[in-house]
């Protein structure tokens, strides 16, 4: 059996019931501070609490006493945020996925650092930032995934260059292509069938699907 | 006089009011394609509309007609998005400043796309894209920005590693440091004077300032 471990920031999350249908028993629930209110109204009990508790709501504490949930408190003045912290504590049970929830908002700052711990994770653990509109992984060598023809598809380079890029299963196909930082070629290609993968020789990227609606 | 360059893309932007008060009388404004609804909604007539339509509304399009806006149409199948292509006819008007408007959303695909864009622009242009929560600026060789002791600024590497930062203003001071990318390390320093800078020898980054409720 996969072990998978599930991260929950304090970014934007409107539809929770969407969310929690993203969950499975066994995941081993994470929560980066004030991200602890969002498991709560999903009726989950995270098994780690951790942060320097500075979003944190005593109600929020007062609702997790009693129910085993582990609390681990860090100093407000260090050199990681909240969610790299709670990225550590996984990354330290070794599992074989990882799902950021909770991590994308309006505010960039947040939302672009969260974005960037993808490539601190390492690469034979899946991992993926989701919300209702976005799917986001970070590509290395190859990523894979499911879907329905004409699912938007977008390549985003992270290093200055990213070569040696083929495409599978994608409208606008690539056969050794590069792309530069700041190139928005890679932008919008589509699904032409059920499945479809994007390999890399050399570089890094994000792979990002995306929907103008949030999805059910 | 210095001149600058508006771009208004087809992301979010919800007070109309603030972005009106953003814009001066001698700016150049392109509009990328479904942007343009944004530019008519604050009373703004670009000077040009570009491309591939699929977003512009016909009563946008009606409603520029006669009014020396020029309309400049490129195919669907692009190897660049209708917001690069602007940011193509900002430069060759080789202008002293870019402001990129509506260029961040819910659909990262996008948000990350046009940010990246940053990269295309050269050094000695002063560029940045702005919502209401967030500013964010390229750095390259060194940023300088005003605000009020308390604003946050989040230093986010886009390179492999970012070397030699110093930074001036700023609470936790950074000497000489080295970030790499993923590190949360950067995120929520804290201005403590009017004015700031940060400086890098090597690498690039973005400098986010960023704000928990909009901006008045």
């Amino acid at each position: 059996m996969t072990s998978r471990c599930i991260i929950i920031a304090n970014g934007d999350m409107n539809d929770y019931h969407w969310h929690k249908s993203l969950l499975q028993e066994n995941d081993f629930i994470i929560c980066a501070d004030g991200g602890t209110r969002h498991a709560l109204a999903m009726g989950i009990i995270p098994q780690v609490v951790l942060g320097d508790f500075d979003s944190l709501s005593p109600e929020a504490k007062c609702a997790l006493s009693d129910t085993g949930c582990h609390f681990e408190e860090h100093p407000e003045e260090k050199d990681m945020t909240d969610t790299e912290l709670a990225l550590k504590c996984c990354l330290a049970r070794n599992p074989d996925e990882i799902l950021l929830l909770g991590v994308l908002g309006t505010r960039y700052d947040h939302s672009m650092a969260n974005l960037f711990l993808l490539a601190r994770i390492p690469g034979h653990i899946q991992a993926k930032a989701v919300n209702e509109q976005n799917e986001i992984m970070l590509l290395r060598e190859e990523v894979k995934f499911s879907g329905s023809p004409g699912d938007l598809v977008s390549l985003i380079p992270l290093s200055a260059e990213v070569k040696g890029i083929f495409t599978k299963g994608l409208k606008y196909m690539l056969r050794n292509a590069t792309l530069d930082q700041g190139s928005s070629r890679g932008v919008s290609n589509e699904m032409v069938e059920a499945e479809a993968s994007i390999r890399i020789k050399d570089g890094m990227a994000l792979v990002i699907r995306a929907w103008d609606q949030p999805r059910n």
